[in-house]
């Protein structure tokens, strides 16, 4: 056992500049939504390269609707396929799914990101780019940990599933995919952005939609009218005030330390169409945190209420009633006991390498390990070196340094988790 | 005099069918920006065969951006002439312009019609559809009153200078190129939607466009970030206060009756690009109402303290400029004396049609009047059969016994105006 860890973290340690090279190939890629194909193409070689045995497909919408977790409003996966790929264990060990999403969110404003957001570029040992943080460079780390064990000749008993998957961003229909292709294991590690923490839990969370009607009117004659804006800032006041509260109720400690457990963010808002004209229509599109320890339905029915009490002390909304959708993007909660075996064996490796505990606490975001453990019944932990800061922001980017060091604490897990055949 | 007048009256009496089917023809044409030439092409043929002198023009932009009143921001002119007609007088009477622009604003939402926002559908004596308001019902006010001059063979001293202009609702080009090519008169009647009552004096107004910057960061972790909303939120209730601020210095009786003499509207606002990122910029537009007895550059001045006094209290908003733009639409404000000799004829001629004083305010908007008054030195009354509270709404509609009544107002003052040559 000894001289299999010296092997891969002696192999790590010579080809770093072989797992930046492929960050950076990586991320140079767009794959925001609908656009996952040519990096999803790089990704399928690198494990062709490896040997495991690919499984390539694209999504069938229509099959995956009837799935009651499914929640995507995506038209065509028709080009861009997940991918799964097998490093086929000897037999007895336990298995296991290393889970990483290939697809990134826009880049927001160009003007604020100091390189080309799809760049690459590696300075003081970062490397920068729309999705080096979330999560490409977690599935590096993945990838790095599989052929640190197949370039060695190291055999294990138990199966590692590595997946790389697209709609992470969007509610993880390609993870559900994946569960309902038959793929599940003893366990699984999702390398999303925690910054090296370790999260058993995970907030689940949903997009929402809320359409407030005005009555338009000149601008100049506007006490004629109702600005949807102004009804608009009424809602996420209450929202606002909604959070407060949701967050007050959290006592979980896993969570400690986290300035607001379960979020609500309002993320859009579109009003008017003309400056001199009081506007009809605001549409404010959002997102709600989801604690571990509540439903989604649960949630819902608590935007719900709110937005029912807001009405009470409003004539006007009460005769011209907001519209509340839940579309898109929803990623249930997940939950792991802190002493799950497959925690100690991550923990024992982390230390290992770090000479130090992790830290463990409740993720701050949904993620495609809610879906793994409720629908895919595999118990997972959120554990990923990209930095949870910068990760949908201008300028993303991770530190080369932490993603070679969770390369090899999963690596040394693998060993552990799904035993060397000898 | 009096034959004329009874002339005048019987006619407009006879041809109340000939005035509704007009108004209908036009209100199906649309007419927004950039598409007026349909609507332009109708009223060149009423003119013309009227036997009115035409001068039909397409606007050169670069020319008259030279001019400190051109506020525009239309690419190009190109195919959407502006149009003058002129009823010749015989010499000697008080020349008139009668001046209505042809374009309209947008139709908003489409479902809050209840009928095709272009139908001209005429029901229980209303005219319903874009611009039957604002302000062709106006416009065929004023041909019909010429009309009645024409067949009846009334020959005037003065000239009657009749005006369809682009451009009102973004702010005056059409007018101010047509004060450029040489027009102006001894008076001038606007006929925009007052309800009939009469405007001496009228706000001028102008847009405005605000950034907002904030941080983006994952919605899971807003706390990262600075929601370009939230900030936003800030912006739009301190605009809030400096408009009840500045409607408390008002004092002009001719504002007594309005609910807020100068509004400022928040006529659109567009942020965020994702439902769970933190969006990290906003951009509010609206429009800022100028009083009569102040000018756009003190009104200006006041809203960029405001947002410096808003700055203060708030360090991130210190470190990222709010960046205001005055753009677009521009309407300069105006002013006549309620005693002024055309005010004098128009009430004279007010009472005598409908047996009770006419309603003197100021108007709540800008109007064409600001710079046929300022650049063009013609005084100038706003006053219209319109209904101003349908203006810019959904389902705008007239009376259409107001646009008849407006008429006769009307006929009746050119021939005290102008004087009957005999």
């Amino acid at each position: 056992m000894k001289k299999h860890e010296n092997q891969i973290k002696q192999w790590l340690k010579e080809n770093r500049a072989r797992g930046a090279r492929l960050l950076q190939i990586l991320v140079r890629e767009n794959s925001t939504r609908g656009n996952e194909s040519s990096t999803q193409a790089l990704v399928i070689e690198k494990c062709r390269q490896l040997g495991l045995a690919l499984d390539i497909w694209e999504l069938n919408g229509e099959k995956l609707k009837k799935h009651p977790a499914y929640c995507c409003d995506r038209q065509s996966f028709d080009g861009n396929p997940n991918l799964v790929a097998v490093l086929k264990g000897t037999g007895g060990g336990k298995s296991i799914i290393l889970n990483g999403h290939i697809d990134v969110v826009p880049v927001g404003k160009e003007s604020s990101w100091e390189h080309d957001p799809f760049s690459g570029i590696i300075e003081c040992g970062k490397l920068y780019g729309r999705g080096a943080t979330d999560m490409k460079g977690g599935n590096v780390a993945l990838l790095m940990a599989i052929e640190s064990l197949v370039a060695n000749g190291i055999k294990l008993k138990g199966d590692v599933i590595f997946q790389s998957v697209i709609e992470e961003e969007s509610g993880g229909a390609g993870t559900l995919a994946a569960v309902l292709r038959g793929y599940h294991a003893d366990g699984a590690i999702i390398p999303e952005p925690t910054n090296l923490k370790m999260f058993p839990k995970q907030q689940g969370s949903m997009w929402f939609r809320i359409t407030v009607n005005g009555k338009a009117a000149h601008g100049g004659t506007r006490y004629e009218g109702v600005s949807a804006i102004e009804k608009s800032l009424l809602v996420i006041q209450r929202l606002q005030q909604l959070e407060k509260d949701r967050n007050a109720n959290i006592s979980d400690p896993l969570y400690e330390k986290i300035p607001i457990p379960i979020p609500i963010n309002i993320g859009k808002i579109t009003s008017g169409e003309w400056p001199s004209s009081v506007p009809d229509t605001a549409v404010i599109e959002g997102r709600m945190g989801v604690s571990p320890e509540e439903t989604i339905q649960s949630a819902q029915l608590e935007m719900e209420n709110c937005l029912h009490e807001l009405i009470k002390n409003d004539v006007w909304l009460q005769e011209h009633p907001l519209k509340l959708e839940w579309f898109g993007g929803r990623w249930l909660p997940g939950s792991l006991e802190s002493d799950h075996p497959l925690m100690n064996e991550l923990t024992k490796s982390f230390v290992e390498v770090k000479g130090a505990h992790p830290v463990v606490e409740a993720s701050p975001w949904g993620t495609d390990g809610g879906i793994l453990s409720t629908v895919g019944n595999t118990p997972v932990v959120v554990f990923g070196p990209g930095i949870t800061e910068t990760a949908h922001d201008a300028n993303e980017h991770i530190n080369l340094e932490d993603m070679f060091i969770a390369s090899e604490i999963i690596a040394l897990t693998l060993l552990k988790w799904c035993e060397v055949d000898v």
